[in-house]
């Protein structure tokens, strides 16, 4: 198998930078993308510096995506639809993973749902069925994934309607040391993100930065 | 404090008799409703026998919710608005605490969201607000409650709009040998009713019975 590309979305927030971190540390080619060209290159070179493997880019969302094998996007709900909308027609058959939480600005810890349910759905609806969406790691905190040494103490649930596509994002979960466990059809991806308030709300009652969930009752791999 | 009163309505069921029993071996008062006063009897009869204590209770659900300071709700979905109705005038002022998940039966694995949001809210919108409604105990598999040696390798994430209801739940549910959380308002239920399906989604592929989360990153009391 040659060499994933993957493109990360939004990577130059705090958990797309997390992310982009821990898979080109696992040797994976990782471009980050961003709306400004510059803030991506910017991103890229920390990363390179962090990481120390060459294969380590920033370009904007559109070229990102473009050039990747898997799309990964991270940005503030704020900016979902128009980010899928720039990306449309570059991602047509390719595996996408939404790690979008449609937090509700006056209130961070109170479950809002989109219209359409969830934020995956409304990916799914926006960018077509020929696109793999697949809902993952919105509840990864970004402390546990700035430091490449922190064993990340929250499981990844992963929703989406494309087994294959599900397995390929269980394996770069893996690949980044996560667990990761295939939680469904993209219908339950309404549950992962609103357990992000739920995760959000015990962070600032019991004074953490990383609260986060296990499965339990299933022997770990 | 006097020795608390609950009443688990659909307390014949695995859920609800697994929840009874924890609760008559803590030595509460409980009381077992069910729509026919009948099966409600034998079912506290079977309690009877497994706790030994003679605080054990049969009466049909209304005059189980009438006599109780805290009432319990666990019923299939389906029965969900009509034992609401049969109970409203009875638990006015109370601690109403719902159990119920809205499983789709064409599909339980797939979260399906009823039009108010959960099950919680549209018992919250019919019970009115003087009933203070909490949701909470739904991912705890029947599996674990039945048998009283069992450690339950599951934590409970309790929702509702009055801290107070709350922590009493969350005092409940340490009673059962539970740990549990405060997990916001009644708005973040749907994540905890939903996970329900992704919890069976994974005792099918994993061929487990009890299936459940732990959260992590706060230091366990």
């Amino acid at each position: 198998m040659t060499r994933q590309k993957i493109a990360v979305l939004g990577g130059t927030g705090k958990e797309g930078s997390g992310l982009a971190l821990r898979w080109a540390a696992a040797g994976f080619d990782v471009t980050i993308g961003s709306r400004e060209l510059a803030k991506a290159q910017l991103a890229a070179a920390e990363l390179y510096t962090a990481v120390g493997q060459d294969s380590v880019h920033g370009m904007t969302n559109r070229d990102a995506a473009a050039q990747a094998d898997i799309v990964v996007m991270s940005v503030p709900y704020a900016a979902h639809t128009c980010t899928l909308e720039s990306v449309r027609d570059v991602v047509q058959g390719k595996v996408f993973v939404d790690v979008t939480v449609p937090l509700d600005p006056a209130n961070v810890r109170r479950v809002k749902l989109p219209a359409a349910g969830s934020a995956a759905i409304e990916a799914q609806q926006l960018l077509g069925q020929a696109v793999r969406v697949v809902a993952a790691f919105q509840n990864i905190s970004a402390e546990h994934l700035k430091s490449l040494d922190h064993e990340i103490e929250c499981d990844v649930l992963v929703c989406g309607n494309d087994k294959d596509a599900k397995m390929q994002v269980i394996e770069l979960a893996q690949a980044a040391h996560m667990q990761a466990w295939d939680a469904g059809p993209i219908e339950n991806a309404v549950v992962v993100e609103g357990l992000t308030s739920v995760l959000i709300n015990l962070n600032i009652k019991h004074k953490v930065k990383a609260a986060g969930i296990r499965i339990t009752g299933i022997p770990r791999p």
